[in-house]
């Protein structure tokens, strides 16, 4: 059983972003908050943002200075709005999440963020081993508290995740996942055996390239993967045209006699 | 000078996630905001929460329907909270935001989140090609409007980063050489509205159950993701259909006189 790892904001100043740590914490499958200093807490926004992860609120460790926050840990990484100097290893957002959830085996990590308006001093900066900054847009970096959590603590779950499936192929295994019975070869050709009657019947196929819609349209059914009760759709509509043509086949040939 | 990727949400409720997305998608350099109409818009309190995002909100377009929000859009991504059907491809919140850039190529390309209560209704998830959703805590996954598409564009943003630092399209444009232009939605909603009218003129549709036939359709169609020219012959096929079936009826009317 691996350690926790532990947010750790410094002196935030609005309750409402301690409520909305905490969401975006819980939301992302961690639990271990320690608040140094708040100015305000606990308090009702802090709650009200909070919404259902009001839990987290309650457990949080307030602590009056960042060592005591800090107590256990053996890894402490700094998020900062940008490169704050040359002093700190700059991780990127990913590269912070591995050394996060790797260091849990030793024990408790902490991910640390400075007040909303001034961010982590040099002192606080002093107790990390490294950095990490959301790569913002330049013209507006502006993340407030929660998002900026919000964001770090997700590239933590999408670690654990991929450390908890490690072997299996990632997420991306998509499409074809639950899906119906698709339709066998047979089936298919079927369908495109009865399309090109019907496109006859209509006059739409061109006899000068007679293969050439009907490439075009393999192509494309080809890309569905058409399940097996999506042919049967596929053929009903067929047979119902044949039958509406032939009414007015049928019609004209007798008008004519 | 590729597209833009566009934000749409769809019936926002709060006019405070409104301006919390715009911020959002600013710090990830993301200005392209589609509204669908939204309960209260503009409103002070999303001027608020935009922060200094207010740009994007004056920048907003406010659309009477999702189709309208999507015009131009050869690739529509949905943002579901969980899991909602088997039978959109579901993308993991990387995949998408590769997709969603090696589209732009193309047009614009969109990804639409619902109204905060409810997510996307079934005919919002008719127009979208696949889903995409955070991998949240699964005891509580409830990441407010604001913190949902922080996430997503942060991806985004983290793809498009890559791909300036590789100095090509990523890898899974790879799936899409030699491909034509897709199709855009409105090319695409042509062809569904005019399927539907044929289908009606063929009495295939079961006026019982009028959407299923046309939802599975969609649903197929979604997945291969039809070229431009695909829709087209698509388009002509109908055509011909509708003109050897009014000949047949036509004639029959004229045999009743």
């Amino acid at each position: 059983m691996s350690a926790a790892i532990r947010i750790v904001l410094v002196s935030p100043s609005h309750p409402g972003n301690i409520g909305a740590v905490a969401r975006a914490m819980k939301t992302m499958g961690l639990y271990d908050l320690a608040l140094v200093t708040p100015r305000r807490f606990p308090h009702a926004e802090a709650t009200a943002m909070a919404a259902g992860a009001d839990d987290l609120l309650a457990g949080a460790h307030v602590c009056a200075t960042l060592d005591e926050a800090l107590a256990g840990c053996r890894l402490v990484i700094g998020s900062s709005a940008r490169s704050r100097s040359i002093r700190w290893p700059q991780l990127d957002t990913r590269e912070a999440a591995r050394q996060l959830i790797a260091a849990r085996e030793e024990g408790p990590a902490a991910l640390l963020f400075g007040p909303e308006r001034t961010g982590l001093s040099n002192d606080d900066l002093d107790r990390c081993h490294a950095l990490v900054s959301i790569p913002a847009n330049p013209d507006y970096g502006s993340l407030n508290l929660g998002s900026a959590v919000q964001v770090l603590t997700y590239e933590i779950r999408m670690a654990v995740l991929a450390q908890a499936a490690d072997g299996e192929p990632d997420g991306v295994a998509e499409a074809q996942t639950g899906r119906q019975r698709l339709a066998t070869a047979d089936e298919v050709e079927g369908f495109f055996s009865h399309l090109e009657r019907t496109l006859h019947q209509v006059d739409f196929i061109d006899p000068a390239r007679p293969g050439r819609v009907l490439r075009r349209m393999r192509r494309l059914f080809a890309r569905a993967r058409p399940e097996e009760d999506e042919i049967q759709i596929l053929r009903g509509i067929l047979t119902q045209v044949d039958k509406a043509v032939a009414r007015g086949t049928d019609a004209t040939d007798h008008e004519q006699e």
